[in-house]
């Protein structure tokens, strides 16, 4: 598994991914790890995620989403192959609040030989929030032109 | 105008939205006015918007995008109706890198009795680097249980 | 269950939606039924439905996935309350051939006071061909005037 | 310009695609030219373009921005490189009806080596009816194997 342990707190044991100064540093850190169902990532929602109506903010979920994607296709992608996402579209189901334990799972519809799909949900406390689609295009780590 | 008059720095002048936890204190904040061509919005690239690789991460054009898609369909909203947004598409076209001028315009597709449709497009220095679609289904400030 | 049940053919006992010149009597017709699983919809494909690459052209994948948001809803509409689709988004997995018997199957995730939420996967026998997402608004059948 | 010059009625000089069985036989033909104001598709909505309700089916839209999308991108596209299209996204404005003129327009917003990303809009008599995106994959024609 890549990324690197976290070593205490409520992920203790799970991994994240360092050097990532907004997903990271700034709104972060999320959490990912893999159990008997697949691959899971998740946080803790804080006051520092919410809008002004005292729900989390859409662009935070959507932060979190486009971890997760990476987090369900990273079987595909290793030391040799990256991705970006290309195309990414959601729905609000419903606001997450101060506190809950968001959940992100979802499935790799397909990993053809350029492109990954990818569909998965975000729960907070178990309830559908966010269901989102990406679509990740591979690209090889020595190549330094990024070209989509 | 609504929002809040920003008084000093590169936005002198254009407007934000304060209370904003995640938006204008984490992320942003962001900046908002209206000019000979319509609605724009706008914010500075910094550090700490960046990706691993270096450029934008999508979670951070995504939250702009959807602060974006208010701005762009403030004259639909009001004292006494807010917005949700209820779906949101997008494609990813370039990566802005740090430093760089960040700009959202767009256009309101439809203001319809309970929903809003819009579209825009983020650039960074001119570039297209978001191509963004987003509903916003409308509510009465007055009405307190939420019902998407 | 709405709709009227089918009398011959391959989806005997299934049902259809008559009155709809394009879905029905064009590229139709598409049955549903509702299983243990939960509503399912399918069709046989024909050289009629594919592209000039010899697979389902996406037109007609998108049409069926347009019938199938509504069957995949159909607890949350009904005599009094019709839908209209305010927004869609798809993935294109792989290509169904001439021939092969397509289904969707998808799930409501949220049904609120105005708006449904669905998500489903049209599959070619069995392997995922189509990623689908779609908003359905609800109105009222005495409403003479439908307004988004 | 690459298709079939249509020869006679409302589209005479116009192109087309032929050997398109769902697209151009079933629910077309469709129109394609390109003006000072850059590439445009159009089409006359008929009845069996029309839904139940009496507006043009969401899927005949959709199938037609499909097309759309190819046309706006054709400079893209040539002789040894074809398109398919791996994500689409709409939101329904308002219904064609059926007597109406159809037209679809819009922009390539990116090109790059192997994906090409546009947007569009549907209009009826002028009127926005869709608005859509699309992100189309290059691939070789002389790959016999079609690899997303």
């Amino acid at each position: 598994m890549r990324g690197t342990p976290i070593k205490s707190g409520e992920f203790e044991g799970w991994h994240t991914w360092e050097g990532e100064p907004f997903e990271h540093d700034l709104v972060g850190p999320f959490a990912f790890s893999v159990d008997e169902q697949g691959p899971v990532c998740a946080f803790r929602a804080e006051r520092r995620h919410m809008n002004g109506g005292g729900v989390m903010h859409g662009g935070c979920l959507m932060t979190f989403a486009d971890f997760a994607l990476f987090g369900i296709a990273h079987e595909h992608l290793g030391d040799d192959v990256y991705g970006l996402t290309v195309a990414f579209s959601s729905e609000f189901l419903d606001g997450p609040k101060e506190g809950e334990y968001i959940e992100a799972r979802g499935d790799v519809l397909r990993a053809g030989g350029s492109l990954i799909f990818v569909r998965g949900i975000v729960t907070a406390e178990g309830r559908p929030c966010l269901s989102f689609s990406g679509t990740i295009k591979k690209a090889r780590k020595d190549k330094m032109v990024l070209k989509k």
